[in-house]
């Protein structure tokens, strides 16, 4: 069996992060899908999906490090090529991933409690994303 | 097909990294699957999965860098609020990731010889960890 | 639906970026799968698989920023058990991760006009490499 939904999401810019985890739920509840995988991708280059425990703290402290480790900056050579200002927004996307997948068991993600997936806007301005959510499974 | 199994992992702490190859490889065979994907998960946001050869050397190299890009520290938002000591165990284990994914053929995880998968603590202390591993295919 | 594809690749060495978009697309279109995912796979250690706007810019700054990351250097425990000069390669592969997953709707792989999927080489050395694609859905 083989489920899927899209979803469009609107993001205040960088570092903008969003809790999926209650809409993956529900869709895989829609799916009637009792054991298999849930895979959550997003549409494009500069914004990420990854797990963590959702919480104010974290919720800053993770773009920060991501600014850290990949400066924001107008020395890359996508900057010299394109002039957008959004390198570093490309690699911190591609450094964390844009998609991931879950189990799913007893009709539910797994996940544990203080384990929930996020939406992180990598990129310089607000924008509107678009998410695809695929259940495999029986 | 889905076959889902879930397994128990006691950890040493900071930085213990357990090779999950062998488990995986027993539960893609007794799944009866030929061809398809192997999916592997850690419940809980402060231990990862990944891939690495699996050796002495790089089991000390791997925790260490992640030291390095992200250092244990009290100056976390995270600290702030929880005081708990282990951001940077959560922000280590969102970058390197939770779960990932294995082609299955010939009844076998598709691996390279010196290519395993393991199970990180990224947590300040010995936990008891649940792993679910999930084979689709045919 | 289960469809499975295996391919050899010729890298020029480390920080060589290859687009496997086009030949992905394909494989899905040749698997008969409409709606479901398809997963990437990189069989070694030493090279990874991610999505990236597959630019020059990027194709440079991508394998530059990993190396200021996780820099070549003889310093690793890899390095003192054998010698063989690529411990950074295998510390790269981990972080960046050697497979990922896409969603696949309407009998293709869904992505981004700027999003593509590349295969990266970090290990020292000009490689052939094995990639396996996996397609599941109905």
């Amino acid at each position: 069996m083989t489920y899927q939904e899209s979803l469009k999401l609107k993001t205040r810019g960088h570092g903008h992060m969003q809790d999926l985890t209650g809409t993956i739920s529900k869709i895989v509840a829609q799916s009637g899908i009792k054991t298999g995988i849930v895979q959550i991708f997003n549409v494009g280059s500069t914004a990420s999906i990854g797990i963590i425990e959702f919480e104010p703290g974290l919720e800053g402290d993770l773009p920060a490090v991501l600014d850290k480790l990949i400066p924001p900056s107008l020395s890359y050579g996508h900057q010299q090529a394109w002039q957008d200002g959004n390198a570093h927004s490309h690699l911190q996307s591609t450094l964390l991933g844009q998609g991931l997948t879950l189990p799913v068991a007893n009709g539910k993600p797994v996940l544990g409690t203080w384990q929930q997936v996020f939406h992180l806007e990598n990129d310089i301005k607000a924008r509107e994303r678009t998410v695809v959510i695929t259940v495999l499974g029986t």
